[in-house]
């Protein structure tokens, strides 16, 4: 029985085993501590070090035209393709805080790097919080002092927690990889609960394995993964200032996965169920969620596809139907006719859960009792089938509850 | 002071005023009654009839591209240019319900004609409710006979009641507007509550005049206030299936208004005042709704302005943040970065309630007191500057609520 892979849309590959050891793979440290950035006292300073000098990276950032600083930093300031450290806080998003955001996240990014005694343009900066309001430097140098003597192989623990904000619980894994080649190890740290969304979600999550790739691989690994995880859900339809997605890769297993070999395309389906089910814990843990849906558009033209999937995973009268165990399929068939303008007389199926219950225009006959009662559980999955074929898309969403309002009317104040 | 003229944003125009008669203008009759569509038992049913044979209107639909059943036969068995009766119901939309809808439709239409005794080429039909559910054709025929023994000249109030969903309190309007030809009567009946967002609200608005126009004057005068009204304004981004808005003349005060007159200036200023305003009871009785907000974008392209002004107003963060009475600017920051992919770094100023708290990336100091108390009124004004001048628009938004979720979350079940 897995207890990460829990998504029926995430099987676990049979390569891949849950790793009970815990803790980072080998080359790697972490901590995390209260720098007293939340008022809460909780752990809100991460720091992630790579020990083993050849170690590669690869990064993905926010594409919002308001990037937080230390996104700002982390692209301007830092070469993330040989990063050796990451160091992260939650509490404080240091975004909308102009020239003096950036100086801040610079005098970070240089302590933190002297602290793990790397260069600073091998350190990443990450932030997650609250908007336009200026960063606590004296506590977070202060925190950074205090994360020196904590930083532990089995630091990854601490390191999650510091990265939550809302997040009910800290998202982790530790894997081992069994390639050709021999075995690796994957472990993951990840935050993310509301204004989550394309391009990808607003969240945090660090990646660290023992393989030994070429920067090349690293790159093309996390851009693919990523694009089919936290790409593909939505919380609340916001794209948040600050998302940051790093992967590692100390080496130090002494397995070599080369370009194109087995090995890459095995370590590449362990990577992408765990971003995947990492992307799926973040939409079960959207702000107040009760329920995930996932919606899955096919037709002919791709960027269609992506407007009506997005309409339908953003659209509060679906999410509210979804929290509410409602199969008011009506409702997905006006998101789809609302992104399709002018586009009357449309023609398209709908299906819940496997039962099609609207074509061609048209309610069907279907058993009410048993969709009333498919809709109630966990995971909800809709089909839109658009006129034509070839192409497929598809997004996975959370509900909308009340305790979304009150996380989100209560914010700040 | 005006009892319909409450909002800031629409100030009566000087020679408007409130008819304390009530009433529909001479020419028109109406009624309302329960067709026991909704399961309550309230009334359900309305039939507006323009007794005079020159009534001239025009007309405006949804542009979803699920249309219902009425909206097609509206569109394709009626002459919008010279309607003379209306048949709406409430408590089902009649939307994805096939060809048995639109029989069902027409039906309704031939009967409805036949109680108002006029042509069924000039009959429209208009439904709102539940979508998906077959009408329930024979409680509607046995509910037109009982509305032809109820058409009264003051039959608005009931016909306003008939075609509420989930809307707090009926929306009419009775207005005498002083032209330098003589006065005429504007009255309108107007529904609208969830499911509201662009090109224009879900909802159904019928207006009417005792002014003499031209078709072509009705057609122009409509189309440019209900650009300017119900197109403005988002409750929850949702667009209708079923939206219909319908403005009849019977031209019985004998005031002819010429094209291109000072009388057809003064009643197009009127009409602009009546559906702003209706517009905005609309948002304000956004489901749950406690405080509306206008969202100004300016500057230079307009197609970028009309997508940062939706953003804004459709973000759950937004909104959320406007039912709290938050001043959190940073999430009008982040909504416009999100909706400007890829455009760091983006200049652009925040002004809220008249205070500029965020220029040029970076937060302003201000007056939080003074702030946090102009955000707890019951309208509250964001301006976006973004880049260059030219251009300007405007969208007027509800607040998200646990009341949005409660009424959303439960609605067939």
């Amino acid at each position: 029985m897995s207890e990460f892979f829990v998504s029926r849309w995430v099987p676990r590959p049979g390569h891949v085993q849950e790793d009970d050891r815990g803790g980072l793979p080998r080359g790697f440290r972490a901590a995390g501590v209260s720098a007293h950035v939340k008022p809460s006292g909780a752990k809100d300073l991460g720091l992630l070090v790579a020990d083993a000098p050849e170690t590669v990276s690869a990064a993905r950032f926010t594409r919002s035209g308001v990037l937080a600083a230390p996104v700002i930093v982390s692209r301007e300031h830092a070469d993330v393709s040989r990063l050796r450290a990451v160091v992260a806080n939650s509490g404080n998003a240091n975004a909308a805080t102009g020239r003096q955001g950036v100086d801040d996240a610079l005098a970070t990014q240089a302590a933190a790097a002297q602290v793990a005694g790397v260069e600073q343009i091998a350190t990443a900066v990450a932030s997650t919080g609250v908007i336009g309001v200026p960063l606590p430097l004296d506590r977070l140098l202060a925190g950074l002092e205090e994360v020196r003597g904590e930083l532990r192989t089995d630091g990854d623990r601490d390191f999650a927690e510091a990265i939550r904000t809302t997040d009910k619980s800290a998202k982790r894994a530790s894997l081992v990889v069994e390639l050709p080649s021999g075995d690796v190890r994957l472990t993951a740290q990840c935050k993310g609960a509301g204004m989550i969304q394309p391009n990808f979600a607003t969240m945090l999550c660090f990646v660290q394995t023992d393989a030994q790739l070429e920067q090349e691989t690293a790159e093309l690994l996390l851009g693919v993964t990523v694009k089919r995880s936290f790409d593909r859900i939505s919380v609340d339809g916001q794209l948040s200032t600050n998302d940051t997605v790093v992967l590692m890769a100390s080496g130090t297993s002494g397995v070599k996965v080369e370009p194109l070999s087995e090995d890459e395309l095995r370590l590449g389906e362990a990577l992408d169920a765990l971003l995947r089910q990492l992307a799926l814990m973040i939409v079960a843990d959207g702000e107040g969620s009760k329920r995930t849906g996932r919606v899955v558009v096919s037709g002919e033209d791709p960027a269609v596809l992506e407007h009506v999937a997005r309409a339908v995973a953003n659209s509060p009268l679906v999410k509210t139907a979804l929290h509410g165990g409602d199969p008011n399929w009506g409702r997905i068939a006006q998101a789809v006719g609302g992104a399709l303008l002018d586009s009357s007389p449309l023609h398209f199926d709908i299906a819940i859960e496997g039962v099609t219950v609207f074509a061609d225009g048209s309610a069907l006959r279907f058993d009410e009792a048993a969709l009333n009662a498919a809709v109630q559980r966990d995971e909800v999955e809709y089909v839109v089938a658009l006129p034509g074929e070839g192409a497929e898309t598809e997004v996975f969403f959370s509900d909308l509850s009340h305790e979304y309002v009150t996380i989100n009317a209560e914010y700040t104040t």
